[in-house]
């Protein structure tokens, strides 16, 4: 067994973050980590914590007429060469440093110092988001204490360069088929060629006018693209099929359901099989703990473009927005980093916040 | 060791060649059928016989003033339940019915039995013609013994209806790419997509408008096809490249180099990369022997637009023609068959051709 590894949440919001970039928890290997912030948690009377697996919930109870999450991952994907963390010139390097460690130690200085705040909080930090969906610690805790994540607000602690995202799209995959006949490529007009053919699916892609829909006030932005084409029996016969995978992102004006007619409607002359699909979250941002979250973090709020778990709360009935520190470009990426100014910044926005000294 | 197996070349035609199904010959194992082809020829003093592996040469040396090749292929591709052999209302089933033991049938008669011909022939047998080209032993002649090859003209025995097919086309297949900028695709408008700029590639070969060029009295049919296509990085990602691979057959009035110069002013604005290219050939119906050839087997010939190893004769300098038994679109078919009389037919055609006694 390891020695037990201890998080000092006294630390500033950049230190701790560094402090948590060092603890490397790659998706599936996060207990360590998780057992860290059990235990540095344990210590505050205010909170009443709870564990599933590597996902932890810590609640305040203070019978406030709202209800707020404040959740985030505590996976990073495989480490590149960059742990541990370093400092240079103001800001910190390493694997989560933007997604999402900054936040996770954001959360953890909230969670550890503000006793009494203004809305009762439940913290939630969770495991495997960066892996395949059906491991992923939100989903699991939804499904085995869906209580747990009630609330009247939700907010995903995931890089947003400061700025709060509203909502996320809806993502579908489906495959769309060019038929033919085959034939031997030396006697081309006895068969049809789908591959050709295909270039009328093509044409509609490249032609295709992508909705700006307007919703909960945010304006999205709508995409239909193929990710994949595959055709081709052998180098002398003319193909009897061709399939194109495409990737719709919806707008959460649509459900995952009418997502999936109008992807078959743009294709109607063609088979249409749909291979994934899952709705987006609206914005929600009119209810009252949204509405007074949006002016505390200042600036304009904006759609969030990308997919991401605040699905999840919506599909509890949790209005939810994504903001955190970090460019959320750099997600993922070897060269990961973040302004140690913005991780405070961040943090003491969210502080007053939750202590009502917003002026 | 295999006890030999034995060829009685006094059999009809159509029971010869069944004969010759039963002694199986898959493309590689060609051994057993070589030797017995060996051993019954061995007998025809009228022959000088030579042997390169599987492959057999056997000519007459009358000191005729032309001499004409009669060439064939001894291998099959694999079995497929159709081996032993079976006739059914006068049509012979079994694997390489028509492609082409009947033709191998035909030769072994002529060779064994036209022992005055009016024209020196050489008659030639070779292995691995179903498999990739590197091991064809026709090829292996051609360049272990290209005299032995020599002639003013060639005659292949693959199934061509008793049809006279002159000369083949060319193949060539090419990569043509589209190239594009990767993004995540919930922002495609950061990147270009590949697979949607392909549809100009498609389109190109959808309004493609092949020649028939007119060849030494022959009209072929030329062709350019996409074989395949590929693209696609992942589901969530607009693809950077996009690959189609086409198939351009060709008259033989064009090189393999201007094949591929044509290829890549058709797709000028895209990196074409040229996989592999091989020439056709020249119908060549032209001299002498060829003239009297066609005149003697009757019907009106017509151009070959697979290609075939009659190419291989031409890189010799040696005018060549397809003209066998069987339904060339039966080969490689489980239920392959030929006519029995059929056999008899193109048997007794050559041979009074070869005898001089055509009217």
């Amino acid at each position: 067994m390891l020695p037990a590894v201890e998080l000092d949440l006294s630390l500033s919001p950049g230190d701790l973050t560094a402090r948590l970039i060092d603890i490397e928890s790659v998706s599936g290997s996060e207990g360590p980590l998780a057992d860290a912030i059990e235990d540095a948690l344990g210590e505050c009377d205010h909170l009443t914590l709870t564990r599933d697996g590597n996902a932890l919930v810590a609640r305040t109870d203070l019978g406030r007429p709202q209800r707020v999450v404040l959740a985030g991952h505590i996976d990073t994907v495989p480490i590149a060469g960059n742990v541990p963390s370093r400092v240079d010139q103001g800001v910190l390097y390493g694997c989560g440093a933007a997604d999402m460690k900054s936040g996770v130690a954001v959360q953890l200085k909230l969670a550890a110092e503000v006793a009494a705040p203004v809305v009762d909080v439940t913290y939630v930090w969770y495991d495997c988001e960066e892996i395949e969906s059906e491991r992923n610690g939100l989903l699991r805790l939804s499904r085995n204490d869906p209580a747990s994540l009630a609330a009247d607000f939700a907010i995903l602690l995931e890089p947003t360069g400061g700025v709060v995202e509203g909502g996320c799209q809806g993502t579908l995959r489906a495959e769309i088929r060019a038929d033919g006949e085959r034939a031997h490529s030396a006697r081309a007009w006895m068969g049809r060629n789908a591959i050709h053919e295909a270039a009328e699916i093509l044409a509609i892609l490249q032609k295709y006018q992508a909705r700006e829909p307007e919703v909960d006030g945010l304006r999205f932005r709508e995409g239909l693209n193929a990710v994949g084409i595959r055709g081709g029996v052998a180098g002398n016969v003319i193909p009897d099929e061709c399939v194109v995978t495409v990737n719709y992102r919806f707008a959460p004006d649509r459900s995952a359901d009418e997502a999936a007619d109008h992807v078959r409607q743009v294709f109607a002359a063609r088979p249409v099989t749909i291979t994934d699909a899952v709705g987006g979250a609206r914005p929600g941002l009119g209810s009252p703990a949204a509405a007074s979250f949006v002016a505390a973090m200042g600036g304009t709020p904006r759609a969030k473009l990308g997919w991401t778990d605040v699905a999840r709360f919506d599909t509890l009935g949790v209005p939810a927005v994504n903001f955190g520190p970090g460019d959320p470009s750099l997600a993922h990426s070897r060269g990961e980093h973040v302004p140690l100014a913005a991780v405070a910044e961040c943090e003491s926005r969210m502080r007053a916040w939750l202590q009502g000294s917003v002026s």
